[in-house]
């Protein structure tokens, strides 16, 4: 973080989303104006696809029609997110700087015609940004309708490593830095693995295609390096910015969708955190992945509120099968938003587009017109929104972290392990489900983080973690704090190498065990365990994919294999450490099989379940003017929920009971 | 069409195949022609794969053995198709002009070693082309046995878009030429959209790969350019022959095989349309896919007779499972493209080759010889069509036109629609194959074709529908037609742009309906609708896939959602316009939850289903000598038919009623 | 073979692994070689990957670790199979020869970062690999330590084929000494089917990626090609060798998991035949790949032992699902292997390592350490192997060989069959699991090999048959041999073309039928067969995938189809030829369904089931010193079987019996 605005100037709830005039007549620009303001909307991104009627040729820049823009929104009250357009640079630029295209893995030259195509590595791309950046900057800094700015898009997709000779060069020099030495870089990667010894840095390369599996230190490296590349443009265009203004800067992050930027270090270089979130269609419950991008938006920003930049108000269309929204689902997305910490509710796009790649999106607009279910809600929601404006800056707090490691991410998609596509999600979302059906609210944290003011912490998924880190996870629970670690967990080092001492030897002390040898299922098969709970009931708990040949040092057996290659031996278990417990669970448990265990560890880490309606999700903020808990209905049944203050939603005091009805949403300021 | 003549000067139906006699020895040869007579055969395709053997190297002719062929055949009273050999260049070729190969969409270039493989906008390629043509024309164009002229071989196949310098060169004179101007191009592809403006026509290039989904009105484009050179190589070979030749000149299209070539303007470029046809191996019923690519074959040509150049006489090689053909099929498949409307029955090809890509390829000399069924039934074959030489040039007549355009099946073949991979196939299968099995035969149209003979037009997925299209639509129904629009119909213009207005704006008129949002459905998940019959029954059928939200102006609702995102919506509509009646069907329907709507689609255009025996397939050709009903038992029983005339291929009169054996066929001449 | 000691001079059977000190501080060198002593370890294979490290550049070399690592070995009683370590060339080779590397079918040049990584054809890297064997062997080639050379690691894999120029040139030059005339090779490839003549030799390219399938018998002669260099190459640094040292030099096969390589030719120029061998994880009857492996190394070497160069303790790392070894499961398989005909028995690897692509394969000393299951059962079959020193040099006697074909396997994968992805592995391991399951004893062999030896042949998948190889099987036979054909077999010649006469026609004279057409199944569908024993009685077999259209000559008819596509023709046949039998089975039975068929098979073979125990495996060895059987106890019941001797692994007399515990394993010397 810096010293400057890092909100923009606003005194409602955000509410908006991405305006491309430049897609249509001046005409329809008046015509958006108007519905704007019928929708209750105060903020617009613009610009971001424009580098090229702004800059037509090679430093020569076209500003009339965006200064038309921007005077007509401002004079009718509609403030601007102004963006840099440097996620599509333009055609002339590419004809220009033909190395300045990105080089796929398999050496394949990706050139125009999409969007996102440019190599984050060369100089020519370095330099257009910034004078793109610099003039638009210069111009609009001080204009009085641009209250922050939008740099790029969605840094990191479509494409986020790039192999052509500048990232190279690039690479090499990131590497010298980062080890100082060649003898570093062949300790790092483990180049004595199949006769990859350096003795030039001249010959060290990007891991493009190779015969057969790349090093995959230098595979994880080259995604450090990549991440690295796209911060720095960032870096530099925020940098052209403040020279002239001192709004805040943003880009909009793509939480829980995309893994190829480290948010934890780009939350450190914007102003305010931003992110664009779309349901998962195939996912009948896709508000919980919406939950999770909505609790790790909040997460690495500190806990500061954000902005939700983009969402869409029904289907989208890059998805196999893009599904409609149903009536009410928006309103119940955008307030769960709401609920986890946004103070910015926007949308791609205001009017949907004729024409491109993406005219089956929905947007606030839609191809229909006015006369139709979707605008009908955009415009309840603003209306919605501009009740909640009092509640701004409030926020969230959490018992229960859950680690959530980039690193540790790229690291374990790499090939050839255990288990091929061991999605780290997979793990992390059954964790949270457990915690969300039991209305737990939940942080995401780095494994070196300062956990202690959590009650609980959750390694979900953290087959990367640092010694240090594995200390730092060890002190939390000496110090009472409760541990659940989950299988393939502390296994490698920050260079991808298996820690010495084996498997979990990191973890061992505070676990009281450690894996002699990984025991994955056959495709099909199960694996049960009789769990022993803490009541004194025993469960068989349906499991599969995965057990591990568990060595107990000082840990009590809770759950034991009745199935499976690990049959007989310890599943899970429980270890008393200092003033704290560990738990590790060796196999996979879903949401459901969770539960009894799960209850157990809440009685260690002295929480319990909400005890909310199925279906029912509540989050509160709290902040100087009250605190607030918003409701979320997402099943079809009615509810009650005991909750004493007045919905704002509807200016109504629930007179200590909440009617939610099916598919119903509620903000209660709490009565104090 | 031109003037000169349009079929081949034969006196009976043409009976052969494609024959390769540079495969085999020369005393092979008198063999073939001994069984060509055995069998009936009097026409043959040669030449196809000759380049290499008849231009030795550039410039350089040896028609020596090809002079013998001919004179060899001639003796033996079989008429020669002569090829020329464009599909296949020689090795020497892409060694003196490797700028001539194709570029992939990947950027990888194909090279030598299978067939097909050049560039079509490469100037060395067209000069070969002429040359080759023109010297083949020049020897054999005034040959007695040479009676028509066989261009190339399935332009389109195995690739039809060249991503090479020539072919990107050649794109900007294509669209500077369609576009006029660049602010034309930037209009028509939506430019604005991802910031793809153009300020230089040197920066417009092919559609290759690229970070994301490419600009879909620029691969729409390059589609229809594609096409355009395929022809424009095509036209340069056919005026090359006929400026020594007088002799009608065809190429073999694929009809429903491939839909990389626009058959309708192709077939206004050849004397004389000729199609190949191959079963789909994987489909039971693949006599119905037949039948669809012999009436486009026959609707292409404007309803004049046409040739069948290749089919098989049992298995073919390139399919994942490759099925034999069962006894009779080949008869069955043969007399079902001769009842609707071919008058030359041909196969690839007549002797199976030893050696190559293809040699599991049936033949009709199979490599177990003479004593074989294939042998057998071929020769019974010959012998059946020799009866038939009275019905030349008959024709099929029909009730029914479903829409066929290419250019919407290339536009909804992109990326990035509501639903991935919605084949405009399936539809127009599931409408056709309900037509087929209530005997109503059926033409394929465009459009914008003059319809008003038809008593109903069905538009079973006309994704991309031009105004003046729509237009043409409504004029028909005004004028008394019977419309039925299948779902994903009349969403976007000619440059892929969504209509303004909205989706399906264009056909509200004529529906009294138009589409608000697009419902589509979960893999996996059905939407019953319940339907109010005509006759005042009601019936829940089954459906999937997809729904609508419509908005209703002036239609009758007569079906109604009652399971999945639609629930309580309007399903099915009929809309009463001028003197006629448009439906909707919003959802998919399969060929037996048709039957019952289409029932009262029928009453509306005053159809009726044939009533024929399950499984019996017939069609009526109608000449000067006769009316010819083709009758074709697909069935595994024996069946009935009530028709009056004599069997011409057992010369039985059926005093009545045809007894129509299980896998019988017979061609009637109906009493007059 | 040649006149060199064929045997490293062992006293024992030999046990270790590759051992790879350079990934280790020297510290624990010496740890290592107190571990193998506890071990019983005796051999290691070092150096395989040790390039970078020896010749730091290009003709300067470090050979000090080395000589300490060899020097600590010796001194600690522990043999040295030393390689070369030509599988991994340094980084170095690739900067200063970027022309050697690699170039797959689609193009892609594949560059360093894995292994295996390099042009087989190019000069540089033939000049390389003499370089460094040569300048290994005159250093070691007198140690003491040195039992025998390691060339290279496994040819063959992770890439066979080079599409590089220096390939093509190669390619060219390897054809110009095949065929002697443009003439013979445009004959041999038929090149006549779709216009492929050559009529210059430099226009003749490798089958690279082309627009659709390239000439199948291209390709055949460039997988022979590919094949050729890569033994090129062994053959270049086995001679460089042997200049410097007479010890035995090998190289490790990978039987039965890739088939890139004609092992039958490679083994006649290595002293020793060596073999890589690894579980497939998903089968649950894996030992049956493995018995398959065994006695196809054992079978290339001619019945000499042989060595288990490597396997694994437990997990491998690189398929989909990385299943651990069950306790005993690492025994069973060593022993497994020695039965067959194995005196070495070696893992990968000796230590796991830490970093690089392969840090999740199991090890002799596992990331656990010595506390751990795996590292006593190294323990317990070191001492257990220790125990075998007398059956060194005693073989394997088998009655029954099941044809064994590489470029019948090549060939057979090419595109375009008649069914897409029929496995010739899929037949070979049906026929041998019933086999296996009878407790019969199974050589493989070359079709054209001297068969007069064994009581039956298996022919269970031979799609590519010489016709003197056919002659030799009907040699066979008319000797009173007994031959089991199975389908799509006898289908091409040595150039992938259809043998003149139809399908299977070289063998109609020893089967007693052909093919007139193939009749294969849709996927899904069945094709019941029912069959007439030899006992008299009926059965109904399960059948699918394949059904043919016979032509009976002189063969009876044993099984007729019941279902399927060749409802009611003959699907299994005998046919009494000379004083032997052929059969034929013309469609896919599993282990089960073969076993009536079988049965009836070896009763003319003369052979009987062995009556073991459900999966009980057993193998006869035998030697000057005595006659070995070799139990395993695959089942989890403990099993009688009746066999009078000693258990060398325990010292205990059987007295007629023995008792094998469930998992357990026997070595019992024959009571003579």
């Amino acid at each position: 973080m810096n010293d400057r605005s890092p909100w923009p100037a606003l005194e409602h709830i955000a509410y908006g989303g991405d305006y491309n005039p430049e897609q249509w007549p001046r005409e329809t620009w008046h015509e958006d104006v108007r519905l704007m303001q019928d929708a209750g909307v105060n903020l617009v991104s613009i610009g971001i696809f424009s580098w090229a009627l702004l800059e037509t040729e090679e430093g020569v820049f076209d500003f009339e029609w965006l200064d038309t823009v921007i005077d007509l929104l401002h004079e009718n009250g509609i403030a601007v997110d102004l963006a840099t357009p440097t996620a599509s640079p333009p055609a002339w630029f590419f004809a220009a700087h033909p190395d300045a295209r990105v080089v796929d893995r398999d050496g394949e030259v990706l050139g125009f015609g999409s969007r996102g195509m440019v190599s984050h590595s060369a100089p020519a791309y370095r330099d257009a940004v910034v004078r793109i950046a610099s003039a638009l900057a210069e111009r609009y800094g001080d204009h009085p309708a641009v209250l922050m700015w939008h740099v790029h898009n969605e840094y990191g997709v479509p494409v986020a490593e790039d192999y052509s000779p500048h990232a190279v060069a690039a690479f090499r020099d990131w590497l010298r830095e980062r080890y100082g030495s060649l003898e570093g870089l062949n300790e790092a990667w483990g180049t004595a693995f199949w006769g990859q010894h350096y003795s030039n840095w001249e010959h060290v390369g990007a891991p493009a295609a190779a015969p057969t599996t790349v090093n995959p230190a230098q595979r994880l490296d080259f995604k450090r390096f990549s991440d690295h590349q796209l911060r720095a443009c960032f870096i530099a265009e925020r940098d052209a910015i403040r020279a002239h203004s001192d709004k805040p800067v943003t880009t909009n992050f793509m939480a829980n969708q995309e893994f190829t930027t480290d948010l934890w270090a780009w939350a450190r270089e914007v102003d305010v955190v931003s992110d664009d979130h779309y349901l998962t269609a195939a996912d009948p419950e896709a508000h919980i992945g919406l939950a999770i991008a909505a609790d790790l938006s909040r997460s690495v920003g500190g806990g500061r509120p954000w902005m939700l930049l983009e969402h869409s108000t029904s289907a989208v269309n890059w998805q196999p099968r893009n599904i409609a929204k149903r009536p009410g689902e928006m309103a119940r997305n955008s307030l769960a938003h709401f609920g986890r910490g946004a103070d910015a509710i926007m949308f791609f796009q205001w009017r949907a587009s004729r024409s491109g790649a993406e005219k089956f999106h929905s947007a606030m607009v839609p191809h229909a017109g006015t006369d139709s279910r979707v605008w009908r809600e955009v415009v309840q929601l603003g209306a919605s929104l501009g009740r909640l404006a009092e509640s701004r800056g409030s926020r969230v707090r959490a018992d229960v972290a859950i680690l959530w490691d980039f690193e540790s991410f790229w690291a374990q998609s790499l090939e050839w392990r255990p288990v091929q596509d061991l999605d780290p999600r997979e793990r992390i979302r059954a964790f949270y489900e457990r915690l969300w059906r039991d209305g737990i609210t939940v942080d995401f944290a780095l494994p070196g983080a300062d956990l202690s003011g959590y009650k609980l912490v959750v390694a979900a998924s953290q087959y990367l973690l640092r010694n240090d880190d594995a200390a730092n996870l060890t002190r939390y629970v000496a110090g009472g704090g409760t541990l659940v670690v989950s299988y393939f967990s502390g296994i490698v080092d920050e260079h991808d190498a298996v820690h010495a001492g084996g498997f979990m030897a990191p973890l061992r002390e505070v676990l009281g065990c450690d894996v002699e040898e990984f025991l994955p299922l056959r495709t099909g098969s199960s694996a049960a365990v009789d769990y022993a709970a803490g009541d004194g009931t025993s469960h068989r708990l349906d499991a599969d994919e995965w057990a591990d040949d568990l060595r107990i040092t000082s840990a009590a057996v809770r759950g034991t294999y009745a199935e499976g290659p690990g049959t007989g031996k310890p599943a899970i278990t429980r270890n008393e450490h200092g003033r704290g417990t560990g738990w590790y669970v060796s196999t996979r448990l879903d949401a459901d099989a969770l539960e009894t265990v799960m209850g157990d560890v809440y009685a260690d880490a002295g929480l319990a379940p909400a005890g909310l309606p199925e279906g029912v999700e509540a989050v509160a903020r709290s902040g100087e003017a009250g605190d607030y808990l918003t409701l979320v209905n997402h099943s079809d049944a009615d509810a009650e929920v005991p909750v004493d203050g007045v919905d704002l939603l509807t200016g109504a005091a629930t007179g200590g009971t909440l009617q939610l009805g099916a598919g119903g949403t509620a903000v209660v300021r709490l009565a104090r």
